[in-house]
């Protein structure tokens, strides 16, 4: 932590400054310039929590130097995580594609599209039994309902399945049915639903909010990480902008900017980033391109019907080309697909 | 709702849409010009719910006319809400203050803090119980002690009290303490907290999130009311912005915009907005001039020490000075303060 | 300037650093803790323009301390500036309106809005000759011929008149004519422009850019009165963000940082940030109560029939309102109206 | 355009707008709802310019049906645009990379980036010679003299140069050297300049405005269209969001977005994107694959000692590299490279 003093602080604001750091078993160094003086805290500086040093007289402005994230930091854990599912495995040698409808809505539109996903080439089959929307009055989901059709379709097909979960008691629903759960983008700071996805076994689909810095996406996942669960894959998904002819703004140098922060696998959802269908495609390529570990792709059997969401969903014909259409990327980028 | 169809969307795209409409039971309207062709519909168009007509051929956009919000709506309760209290009134002939620590850090921190705001002025009571913190590492408050203290002060000051709640448990513990339920920021759109919190009789105070737009502000009320709980009261608490000269961008239009779009009362919060002590006088004046039917300021005993949001918090004289200050801003309001 | 080393920096990048500072004739400080070292250098930086010591090995990040502009900084210059014209003086005794059509139409719509604005108490017109518009097809101006009503409406009515220029041939016909030039927001880093306002003596009006952070238009300023001119008067007239319900989100707590950083007076333009007429008259009131210096306000004789922003356009009437309303505002704030 | 009535708009104020419309020579079509009336127009609605019926009484919103640039819009000009250089051409069948300093800084310097990018593939030599700097105090740039080191790279190599301008006067000047004039971010609405760079007959390079939405860059291009200048390339260099871990926000989906809304070709900048080096090669193949026509590439032969944007500059072995990752990606778009 530094401690930059105002041009006019005092001597005995400096000394106060001081004397409060030592208080806590840590050690100031000071730089006294011609316009300013720069006091370096090093030690534990969680000592330092609740001391509130910028408010104290002569303070300017004080700037952290170390990450508060620490489980989920490259600089402590090197290597890249690899997390391993029934039938794959997400992190650095594979590209993952999720793919399915963003609501569930039946048991013959999961399943007739699981077959589908899985036939183009899908490992993960994705859809949402617990809807978060806008509007109170728009399709909530189908619920318990929804995550046994989940499972079915994961036995009939042998893909891995992944279920957002919005609530303590979803989550207690979910583990018996999926593999993964998802923290979606509303609540990726709904610290007491990261805990408890924490205290699960299943690794943690964790998305982006909308407003999120990466700073702050990076200490949700240590919410996470810190309950005892360290499976967690990051989902780029969009972050809000003033632009207004896509949804969200996808933030593909996101990508880079984990790679450097974090051993965690990063994955990235054009279809909610845009919510156009034109757009997936090329933005799916591009994240591919970039060095993300996987997709996750809206299809839906027939998109004019969807209950959620439509606009941005491929037909199964789409999914198919968008598929073949990855091969070449997948390949350039040294992973199995 | 209108469709407007792209220049060169031929005859049989334009039947294929009126022809949906009509199937739904609802009156298509054709304008042709020159350039384009728009259809209106008109009649309940929540019998589209699910037809994506975006994504029919030769479709260049839809766009909505009405609000989904219809509760929390000013067009179909032109009155402006009122909700009562043991001590007071929050609507727009009084301006109530709302005062006290970010976090409650022990009994005679809150029991000190509530004698000292009701002296200078303040109705209710804040303190933070349940805090959602960006960090698992900070402290993440007293809990169901933290409640009972607010009770305490509650009884031995006669002032209301208000209390964040952050999980279905956090509000099942906190409807025996306290007089209002808060939801924050980051909770404004965990969907499943809101139909909990209008499940309850206690008045609920909103937060806006750091990106929700008005309207998604509205509609999250609309959660809360059309659960069963129409006694909410939104905050104003700043917006995410690329400024970083303040925490968040307080958005003292939105104070005038919800005036029109809805009854419900609204109050600001410029100390969580700005972060910086030395800035919340000014706005809590502007905020007042702009119509607030009343503030969120925090005061804590002594914010050097202060566990959590030190550098916003006022102390008790700079609280009193603020009080005084406000007093012909009040009167010239004509609220009763 | 402050230095901070990754975690594992080795003892030669370290090195390398401090001889690159030494070798500039400044001199380097090391604070070595458990995790990381941080340098910090102190003496004149700018002789370590062009170094680019973050790219340096073993590097993390460097912060800067002090600002980089200097003339425009209360830290400087800490009593605040006034601005004197025939009529009238904008600093921290007056609360000045300018007042005024987006764009000057014809002779008899700025001397009618002169007479009006005069009688209710402005001390300065405004009307633009040269309007930057976003699509080329929108009316662009009258040029030298507004220049000319402005001057002619000055004399008439003895009020001082601010005109915007958009290039360096606006300027030297503006200055023939005008009491004050006003630099829009999307011309704010036009530097070119910048540099050629502050060749003239009269006094500038500097418009926030629609993206710009405070410091960024405090830079801009700088350009201002490094060029000569140190009469610069700053503007806020709205933000953009993601919300869509007011044309920009007006950023009032500009003004509380804006009197900590600099010694230039702060007015608000509360008709182009919320381009909605309703919402002019609850933020002009914010304003004042936040310690504005001064307001522009757009009036038009008839806003429907305006050339450019009508729907933020007050009547005369409403105008007229407005000011009574003002009144007790300026009374509060100690300045005279 | 359409204009939406409130649900309480009397017969008297739906009459008002539509003979207001008649007025004009156009014809209103009304959809009258159980909730609210819609009255489309049809025709040239230029004719309603300054009509401003959102103020009319009733009047709950008004809708723009088409876009307001025309020469730029894909529906009016089908075929996507193909500009034409001495030894390149920019569009559908190529990838251009435009690379070298952000500021020219010498002769040498620059002759030196230029055989070295030209070695490694590029078709087009970068570099600025009027610098806009966010401080006044930073280098801004050798003017002439860089352009006639541009002038001399141009012969020596038969790559195309391309620099930026940033008043009249530079364009005066730089029409004399250069290929392609650049507009810059900061200027992308300084009308005057755009004015001027229409009335040239070189190609100009468009770069995207920090707060610029996609529409508003159109018009800009639109702007310099309408005074008779067609070859315009577009140029996505990052928005401003509230992110800080990158410089700006690279907004690829911008590339899919243009593509649908203009003929125009779309060129990408990671660098000045991101602002940081290891971000470059990762985006700018993200960018070949999500479909875009070019890139722009800063390098420099020693980037710790760049008097601008050193930390983002690449070295020549980064380039070569980064050109030789390219090739793959310009193959399966089927660009000639």
């Amino acid at each position: 932590m530094i401690i930059i003093m105002k041009p006019n602080a005092s001597e005995e604001a400096v000394k106060k400054v001081t004397t409060l750091i030592e208080q806590k078993g840590l050690t100031p160094h000071l730089s006294r310039g011609a316009e300013v003086t720069i006091i370096g805290v090093v030690g534990d500086k969680t000592r330092l929590a609740g001391s509130n040093i910028e408010i104290s007289d002569g303070v300017d402005k004080v700037v952290a130097v170390t990450e508060s994230y620490k489980l989920a930091n490259r600089k402590f854990h090197p290597q890249p995580t690899e997390i391993r599912f029934q039938n794959t495995v997400i992190g650095p040698s594979t590209l993952t594609v999720m793919s399915g409808p963003c609501a569930i809505e039946s048991r013959e539109q999961l399943l007739e599209t699981a077959f589908a996903v899985k036939k183009a080439g899908a490992t993960f089959l994705r859809g949402g039994a617990y809807k978060p929307r806008t509007s109170p009055y728009s399709f909530q989901g189908l619920e318990t309902e929804g995550l046994k059709y989940m499972k079915e379709a994961r036995e009939a097909t042998g893909l891995s399945v992944v279920c957002e979960v919005t609530s303590a008691r979803a989550i207690e629903e979910a583990v018996k049915y999926v593999d993964m759960l998802q923290i979606g983008a509303r609540n990726m700071q709904n610290f007491e639903l990261l805990k408890e996805a924490g205290k699960t076994k299943l690794p943690v689909l964790l998305k982006r909010g909308l407003a999120a810095t990466i700073d702050e996406w990076l200490n949700a996942a240590e919410y996470v990480m810190a309950s005892g669960n360290e499976q967690i894959i990051l989902c780029e998904r969009g972050i809000r902008t003033f632009e207004t002819s896509t949804r969200n703004t996808l933030d593909l140098s996101a990508i880079p900017v984990l790679r450097e922060k974090t051993h965690l696998p990063v994955i990235v959802d054009p279809s909610h980033a845009t919510g156009v269908r034109a757009y997936v495609e090329p933005l799916a390529r591009a994240a591919v391109a970039a060095g993300a570990d996987g997709l996750m792709i809206e299809t839906h059997p027939c998109p004019e019907k969807a209950l959620s969401d439509g606009p941005q969903s491929l037909t199964f014909d789409q999914f198919e080309a968008l598929m073949s259409d990855l091969k070449p990327y997948a390949a350039l980028a040294g992973r199995t697909f």
